[in-house]
């Protein structure tokens, strides 16, 4: 693949920061603080700004509706203050797992006075994306049960249907859902949304405005993703990514750091997709990882200059070769071109890119000499005590 | 739930024996051999005959076609035979994964003449089962890739829906398409339709003659089987099962003998769907499974009788209670209600229905008492010798 | 089994419940309060106490030092709280997790001053665990990584081996340590101890006061975990059981709510191991669960009650035409003996052992007569008020 | 790292290929046939030697017992047809599995003259390698039961562990016992050396000349299986590997194809133990493959430079910056010094390496040209034809 071509991919590739991988996150079993962490909206958009201002490429902040709105807040103020890091203000994600009403649901739920409450919320967050000028709300449902019996998927299912289609007509036709699937956790039995042929069929119920989100975290062990990107893209069903690596369950790690070849042939999927079009389809990638142990700006960091490097190496597969390879089922030329694309060196591609725009060479390296993490860590000590936070707490 | 549904549950319960459950089977490192595997259509209609005369519950047969039919054989012939062990002819299976032109697939093929040789073999399945009175033609396929880059999943895709809508016109109104899915085996980077999310989706596109056929082996690990089966019961996309357990893969064990709750827990929810529909929806029940160690004939006799309880306990839910307790979202009272139907004592049941039907009160004891597998085992050696053959056909 | 000695097993069956069992947890997404949640030890105690009350198999209560007791406190005072509910202290479980020092890991930290820290935790438990005359330290590490590279796992497993021997050096001859395994969560790349392979490894090296402490939900899934039970029986390196169930994850269900066919079968292991020594092993059987959605002491007496049933129906096991069908390797004799007794009727012996015994007949009907949690509710309400207390808090 | 130290590994990195991945393999559902699959020894040999020949890696040829020897035959001939084509004879690999004795196991086998037949042709492997002066003998047990119930894994591990033992006692202190671990397949409730656990503490009671065998497809999904090479090398227990990839089960695919960073960690751990170490340790690296789909010859040689590839890559991690980051659990920059040798370009030491070794620069590319693999297939179809076969021989 030509330079120029590659040059002009970075152009076009973006990747949503969120604002709550700015802030302290742990386990059930507790959180690891850091003093550097985000202390406010503030400070997430501050980090989010430096972010873009070391990559280049995370223009947009993913919002946390109850984590980062206050009620009554001005939606201009927040784009303010957006801007004023040097980013904007990306999607909107809805929070219905957090309040004590959800213990056993949201759009889910067998009291329709819970659901009626969740409607709202979501209907609240579609405002704010209007409000902001953000069209997409993500939906990431939390439902489901823990015991067998416990209630009937059946209704439960129906009452998600309901809920979802008095939800989706609140959208003015710029506006989207996109609406995440997951197999488990914090539900153990059962989710209700629990795969992404189920995030499918209602979002084909709801219409072309809904579409489905694939958190690459969210699989059964084994499951091929880049299948079902594949044939969501077919469907023209898909709607953007949640990206983290991950191990055993949602571990919720940086972006490449478990399986980097997984991660490129989805990219490599999305390539060969935009060739056959002759376009690219409108994706929203956005991260989604909880930073426990790495520094929350660097692992941001990290992550989407290695979502830049496994976006162009997947750009770098011989797309004319493979299709040749392939017709000939040539399975051992066709896996080689895809190697050969994924251990490519595209540090000179990227180089370059970063120069003409005026960024460090090395992200990483100028974030670290910047001493940014040093700086916020002590202001943002300061401010905690001066607000009387402490952060985070434990489990049981 | 009074005595009198319950015998009128399972008068109306069958479940369909495979005839490659007689024949020996193995894994890939080799077959270990019965005496008493059958040896050809007739020893597999004959044992099948002994499991219905033992049971009462397994009316019909499912054919595989390439190992049960010769070229030119007469419908009505099989039929006739089957008739004489005093069974009927039931699913048609295609066998698309086993002629060496299967290499690189059937439907998904990058090669068009491989297609339409498979297209060939469903349409003759198609006239097999309309010449027998059969309606419902089961569709596995094996179709995949090996390793990434082989083919292009996307293109397999398209071709399998161009395929499958082809076949699906030699449907007649009253003819069926059962389609399966299985994540992996013997495709070990993608299976074309490696979900139920694919095999719904094609079965949509097709038309209301194409359902999908859920093997209990075919799932992730830790995937919720019973939720699945709600999700397309209530979407009317439920065409039948392939029974048997599993601990690992796709170990087609016999049913129940590694999680029975698990198959209580997929009967609960069709009771449970019967009970709001005000009748039970049309659901081929049939089992697929590889009787490796066990004696094959009493392998099927333990597995029918095991499906049968586990029916019966399952219909043993108290719905109304059980519906209260999840009204009140009382964990501990409805996953009780499960429970108690889950360890109840059906025998009872079963005995006054086997009486009454004139079988055995126990099956296995009277097939042990019969000697029958040991007359087959001698009169089937025997068989073996005179035709010159080693093992009993079949798969592995 | 004749009557008696299952009415003596059910004497000699105990089940110790945990502290935290009581107290309020959750996911990291949250906890979901419960108003009868334990608001201090002296609730956990009475807690315990009405379990013990309720279902008489619950002698003991496991303590988790940094949650339950504070420094300088008289242990014989815990003691006498307990005496007081009618119940003792039992393990005493080390927390090497949760203080901030212990990001990088406890016994596993390239930090000296950190391992020496958590060493002298552990002192700590030993000899509260020699003050409170109950003999068992509980040890479960988190330690681990996050990412490939972070630290040398050979490095963390030498560090391990000398903090853990230093440690071991404290028990006197009646002292125990159990020390658990967990393949992921908190660390998410790989777990110091992360099999039953490396915690035997450990205690070989420690000596006969180390033994393996089994957790159900610490595994890998479809891991056959009553065949490690029959190595570390047969090894006579099994300490006991940290029970729950699960279904993903460790999801830190009840007992037995999602496969109660695996934890009869474990419990099937340990019968026929005493009948073939001809006594029972010294296992200590412990609960280790959340209960985020059931009401806590329910869930515990449900636990409880459940661990006697299954215990009982393994011991009702016809041990001797097991082993005749054994030898024979007739398979669905052997099986159906299982089955059989997994699905006898155990509660007439039950009942009979609770009359006995004078303890209600349906323990969790009794509770819920008792209007006990109802009335714990109110209370620890108001206590939460009188000490300003919230319980809780979320993720992020 | 210098050149020099890099083209030295290059010259001690010897990976053995198995005999019978140049014979027709497939899964249970069938083989695909390649006309140029080896027919008999000496095709397999030859093809061993043209993979040597390109590769400059592969000197050496795993045997499997029953399907490479005929009884009486004579090892010395063996060899010299080994010498013929420029190989030796490796690994003698010992067949538990395939006979019919074996159906309920081998040196579990409750039938003592079945253990008794099994360890007569273990003595026979440790016969042949004596004579052949190849001292690894490799031991797969495929033991185990389908059903709970079906035997007492206890007695399974005694009569093992007796079993073992006396075979152990035939070993002369040149000759070294490999034991391999497998969760499941054939076995499919449990197998009887299931795990690195299992494996190691038979080694362990063994002695000294029985080491761990590692198969990389012998584990639980998410398995850490450079944690466990990392505390076999610690314990001194690793004797050796079965190098190939997979997805979902032992798929048996080719090394590297599927996740080639976790093969890049293997040896990582190893580096790094060597550098501890001062040496590089004994480890016996085999390959273990199914070449089900692609061209046998071909995959081979694919595995061995991607096994070359790997090594090489680990070993440019620089191991005191390394050190250095992991000391101050610098986390990013751990990570980023093993991403960077992962990505690292080695082709330019490897062409200097062949170059100087006087063999073909692209080994894949050198074998096509030579069109050797189309020749055998005109010459070893006429074979087959002539000596009346169908397919090739070897599992499945």
């Amino acid at each position: 693949m030509d330079k120029d071509r590659l040059l002009s991919l970075l152009d076009n590739f973006a990747i949503e920061v969120p604002s709550w991988g700015f802030a302290d996150t742990g386990t059930r079993f507790g959180k690891f603080l850091q003093d550097a962490a985000a202390v406010d909206l503030s400070d997430k958009l501050e980090d989010a700004g430096q972010c873009h201002a070391l990559t280049g490429c995370c223009p947009t902040v993913a919002m946390h509706v109850l984590w980062d709105f206050t009620k009554g807040q001005n939606p201009a103020e927040v784009s303010a203050l957006a801007e004023k890091f040097g980013v904007k203000i990306g999607s909107i994600n809805a929070n219905l797992f957090q309040d004590q009403c959800y213990k056993y649901g949201s759009f889910g739920n067998p009291d329709p006075a819970v659901r009626e409450r969740a409607l709202e919320h979501v209907v609240d967050c579609v405002e704010l994306s209007r409000d902001l000028k953000s069209p997409i709300t993500t939906l990431w449902f939390a439902d489901g049960t823990n015991y067998p019996g416990q209630d009937s998927m059946r209704s439960r299912k129906r009452r998600f249907e309901e809920t979802l289609k008095k939800a989706y007509k609140k959208l003015d036709k710029e506006q989207q859902f996109l609406i995440e699937y997951k197999p488990f956790e914090p539900a153990f039995y059962q989710t209700d949304i629990g795969d992404w042929g189920m995030s499918y069929i209602f979002c084909k119920k709801l219409g072309p405005k809904a579409k489905v989100l694939v958190d690459t975290g969210h699989h059964f062990q084994s499951q091929n993703i880049e299948q079902i990107v594949a044939w969501l893209l077919d469907e023209q069903m898909l709607g953007g990514f949640h990206f983290n690596d991950r191990r055993y369950a949602d571990d919720d790690l940086t972006l490449g750091s478990i399986d980097p070849y997984q991660i490129f042939r989805i990219f490599h999927e999305i390539h060969s997709y935009a060739a056959d079009l002759g376009a690219y389809p409108p994706i929203a990638y956005m991260i989604d990882q909880s930073h426990n142990l790495k520094p929350k700006v660097e692992a941001m960091v990290q992550t989407a200059v290695t979502a830049q490097e496994l976006y162009l190496k997947a750009a770098m597969v011989d797309r004319d070769e493979l299709l040749a390879a392939q017709a000939k089922t040539d399975i051992v030329a066709a896996e080689t071109i895809l190697k050969n694309a994924f251990f490519a060196d595209v540090s000179g591609v990227l180089k370059q890119w970063r120069k003409a725009k005026g960024l460090p060479v090395d992200p990483i390296a100028a974030l670290r000499k910047s001493n940014y993490i040093a700086r916020k860590g002590t202001e943002r000590v300061a401010k905690r005590v001066s607000l009387g936070l402490v952060s985070g707490g434990g489990y049981a």
